[in-house]
């Protein structure tokens, strides 16, 4: 397959996807005696009278790390750190390459909940932020929480929140193409890991009202007793109001929005012929989806988005977190907040107008070079609305940059 | 001051020094679906059946944390891991620029030994190599040697080491312009700091037989009461075995070397006409040295070293550190042992032909464009021929290829 062999071979080629590259020259005596010893004592020295210099003269405000142990990565599951890797560098080529972000991997020997909140903690100096990529549900729950805590720079859980944003984007446009209000569909979301929670958690702060979540035993229900853990439980508080009991075939039927991020087959066609009227199924499930494109639009389906470049209406990560991090940073914002969320989805969605609306058409394509400035710009302005920015920027000043560090022309 | 205000705009320019870049294209959808997903999976597949093909696959054969806690950070001294960052950052500068080696600051909001290690050793899975800098002792010696222990990449603090390999540089050279053996001499250090226990560590397993070293103290030696720590303990078991007692001025009568790793102005004029012939004076105290070379060669010092570049033999540790993690890293080395340490030490020594050697030239100066490639050679040499490289290779194709990665032409 000619994928696979491409890939290795862009892999082998360089030996990894990233290098570390000096901005300074150093070519002889004086540059060294300017970027290291002596001179480099005075910007140490600034920094030691007031901390804050760190984002002025070194690149703390500008670098991630891209945190992962090696648990949940893409659809191989618990790998191991090392073999996380290519996956952590990809991840920090795609931040530099749309928001010209510096990114490191930071792949940890150990899946030890508090041995990884304890070495992210301990980073905190030399990072503006933390992006936490492929880590299991439940743990990668309470990872996020403890950091958010404990931290004063933002950190963000990407398979969560990238996949939440990029989904109410997309479920936006799509509500605008079928005419109904958020506020009275009804979303069926299958697969209770930590994309579907973030997902449901997102639309109920965006006010949906009617949301029920299935895992492989069916719908989550207050007092349902198999299968529940401690996330499951807070989902069945706060979901399905009228503690609906079944299969996903059950309780889908009626439904308005399917959102997929659990496995491939587990919607037929009969399924989606089950809904109300203009069906949007976000089939998500890597690499397969949970039913095809084609199948799902010819039971009836209005709209139809998944995960993968070549289907239509691409769900993809890549949309939000580059842009995010780029506002956040630009602003020193201290965390990423739910307004933050909401306004990085909304910069996605209205990129396309309402007129060029389609069908086909609800979600950006990765390669439009006006996704990541957007975003940053609404980011940024969120932060400074909701007073977690520590400096404050003019918004446009914060789209022009990003479109210039941008490498997507 | 001219230095001090082009080093603080130096490092505001672009905020920091150091650049995270991609090394492939990501233009389109099919270079984003090699490099991310889906294609990144096929490397992460290969990795996760034989986690050795992380080093063909990933950039972690060619990259070093450098890592610090802040406590000893230039003649700073305790100004924290953010104060750090400068340093750290120019560090991964010479790193790439006389190397060619990826490197990255990571400062430690922490300086208690346990969690340092802690934290060192669960990064593992991301690193080549480790490079400890700017860390207070005594905890600097526990944490290399714990982490030495325990990890099986290369562990190297290089405020010791670095400076012990070059100075036994220069006093190899120096030696030859004076015409002592390193058997017979006497040496007396002063300063008995993370570099200091070093330099001595590295000479009594270089043969020299008569070191003293002294602390403010005065000479350190078994039965001392006063000042002592377990480092100093350890120092006194192996120096000195005459138990000589006394202030430095007393030792160093009829001393043959001088190395100083102390405080400006500890030795006098007086002090160099006490010593034996030709004495050899070291004075590497930073900014000032122990005695200014003007003043020790009037008083009859035939060689004088100091850390400065403004005078001749510069004791630099940009000699030794990036060619000596090249090497390991070239050769995939599992640590980096009193060999390599040695054989660093020659190959810097022997870049100067017998015929040149001067009084005012025995250590070879920092932009000489062989010695990263020398260094690396000779490093990669040793750890094969001890038995720790993980794989052989031509010594001249590590040569070549340092040469070429190197930016010092």
């Amino acid at each position: 397959m000619a994928l696979r062999e491409d890939a290795l071979e862009l892999h082998r080629l360089h030996k990894g996807k990233l290098s570390v590259v000096s901005k300074v020259a150093v070519a002889n005596a004086r540059d060294l005696s300017l970027a290291y010893s002596p001179g480099v004592a005075e910007p140490c020295k600034e920094i030691h009278s007031q901390t804050d210099l760190v984002y002025e003269y070194t690149g703390k405000g500008n670098l991630v790390a891209v945190v992962s142990d090696g648990t949940a990565v893409l659809g191989l599951g618990n790998i191991g750190p090392e073999a996380a890797m290519p996956v952590m560098e990809g991840k920090a080529v795609l931040f530099k390459q749309f928001a010209g972000v510096d990114a490191v991997p930071l792949c940890l020997n150990t899946t030890d909940v508090d041995r990884i909140v304890e070495t992210v903690k301990l980073l905190e100096p030399t990072f503006g932020g933390v992006n936490l990529e492929d880590i299991a549900a439940p743990a990668c729950f309470e990872i996020e929480e403890r950091l958010k805590k404990e931290m004063k720079i933002p950190v963000f859980h990407d398979d969560q929140h990238g996949t939440a944003i990029v989904t109410l984007a997309g479920l936006i446009n799509a509500l605008k193409v079928v005419g109904k209000p958020l506020q009275d569909i009804k979303v069926v979301a299958n697969g209770a890991g930590a994309a579907g929670i973030a997902i449901v958690k997102l639309l109920l702060s965006m006010g949906v009202r009617h949301i029920i979540m299935c895992d492989t035993k069916g719908a989550i229900y207050e007092g349902r007793q198999d299968g529940m853990n401690a996330m499951k439980a807070e989902i069945a508080k706060i979901t399905n109001p009228e503690r609906q009991a079944g299969t996903l075939q059950e309780v889908l039927a009626g439904a308005d929005v399917f959102v997929g991020v659990s496995a491939a087959g587990s919607v037929t066609q009969d399924m989606v012929r089950s809904m109300n009227r203009d069906p949007i199924i976000f089939a998500m499930a890597n690499p397969d989806p949970e039913i095809l494109p084609q199948d799902a639009l010819a039971a009836g389906a209005k709209i139809v988005g998944t995960g993968r470049s070549d289907f239509p209406n691409q769900i993809n990560n890549v949309l939000a977190f580059p842009g995010i991090f780029r506002g956040a940073l630009d602003v020193r914002a201290t965390t990423i907040n739910e307004e933050m969320k909401i306004a990085a989805a909304y910069a996605i969605a209205e990129l396309i107008a309402d007129d060029e609306l389609t069908p086909d058409y609800v979600v950006p394509r990765p390669f439009d070079a006006r996704i990541a400035p957007a975003v940053a710009a609404a980011v940024a302005k969120a932060a400074m609305d909701t007073g977690v920015a520590q400096i404050h920027l003019d918004v446009q000043d914060v789209e022009r940059r990003t479109k210039s560090l941008s490498a997507i022309k």
